[in-house]
């Protein structure tokens, strides 16, 4: 386990699409595959993978290629989906709710806790069988139940704010949805979902091969 | 406008950052910015920011920083934010619904034309005066219709078909939340928000820090 120190980020970045393949492959009940089968159907080349996957072991056999349960179970230890993680989510408006009707993150381990929000109409309303709660109780809960990732689905403007509770009472990563930098000490995790910057990235794109 | 055809992909990605910083600053009603002081706020460095707005032209002055709100038209024509682009959402269920309940990227100049579902139960439900239509209607409708842009929010197998459906049809931008990787032509831009994959990013990088 010591070889995963060294994984780069961009690696860490790929790591999730090989695992999303990996579990295709074993519900197809493939037992082995070699690099150049996996680049065909991953869309990285054979070298990256070769070079990828060395990162954290030694799998591949010489012609005999990989095997998919034992890359599948290592990738899971290395992604940290072998526990489970407490997730509270701030802010249950259109993106928040939807999150939390996502059923598929509870099946990879992120089980949720709570839902907070701000907007009385909101509060009180239940999303699968967990009731939105007053924002002001959020500090309280945090306190009485170890959350590991707070979601943050609320307006830009309170985002910071929302973020220095969730990290004041020791909540180590952040999916941070709200259109904003959080700033936040090194310690702490933040990956951003930034909507608006994906679709404008998506038409600068488009307008570029139009012109 | 011929700079822009070098900007590379790395730049493209920033620059929806910079836009969105510089909306903030025209807000504030701030004229100019150093580039060292937009480096404090957007958090790459002086000699970066100096280097990705030489791409698209000669905006700094030395001594005098940045005329902002040059530099945001600026932006804006680069990414593509000068026009419209007419959207149809496929797939109406918990992300669907939240992206067409998300007025933000109406002001961004992205109207959205039609949701479409397979779910009868789904099917005649109203998002923002929008009625979800049954998808057997998605070809018709874009036929009568240019739509610019799919946005896909299907279950992952329906996805590829969907796509297919939807380029057949002179779609050239896809936005693809389903967590498969499309198949398209190259003249077909795919822009994916692979939400499970950013939450396991998430969760790696909080499981390193934790061993």
């Amino acid at each position: 386990m010591d070889k995963k120190k060294n994984i780069s980020m961009a690696v860490i970045k790929r790591l999730p699409k090989y695992h999303r393949y990996l579990a295709e492959l074993m519900k197809n009940d493939v037992d082995r595959i070699s690099s150049k089968e996996l680049s065909e159907k991953i869309g990285f080349t054979a070298s990256q993978i070769r070079q990828d996957l060395n990162c954290f072991g030694d799998f591949g056999q010489q012609g005999y290629g990989y095997n998919i349960k034992e890359l599948y179970n290592e990738i899971s230890i290395i992604l940290g989906l072998t526990r489970e993680y407490k997730t509270v989510i701030v802010g249950a408006g259109n993106i928040g709710q939807a999150l939390a009707n996502y059923t598929r993150f509870e099946k990879l381990g992120f089980s949720l806790e709570g839902i907070f929000d701000i907007n009385p109409k909101l509060i009180g309303l239940k999303i699968r069988d967990i009731e939105v709660k007053d924002i002001d109780y959020l500090e309280q809960f945090l306190k009485k139940n170890h959350i590991d990732i707070g979601v943050i689905c609320v307006q830009s403007k309170n985002a910071q704010k929302v973020c220095d509770i969730l990290v004041k009472n020791n909540v180590k990563g952040i999916w941070n949805f709200a259109p904003v930098d959080l700033v936040v000490s090194e310690d702490i995790t933040v990956e951003n979902v930034h909507l608006s910057d994906s679709l404008i990235t998506l038409s600068c794109l488009l307008n570029e091969r139009n012109n």
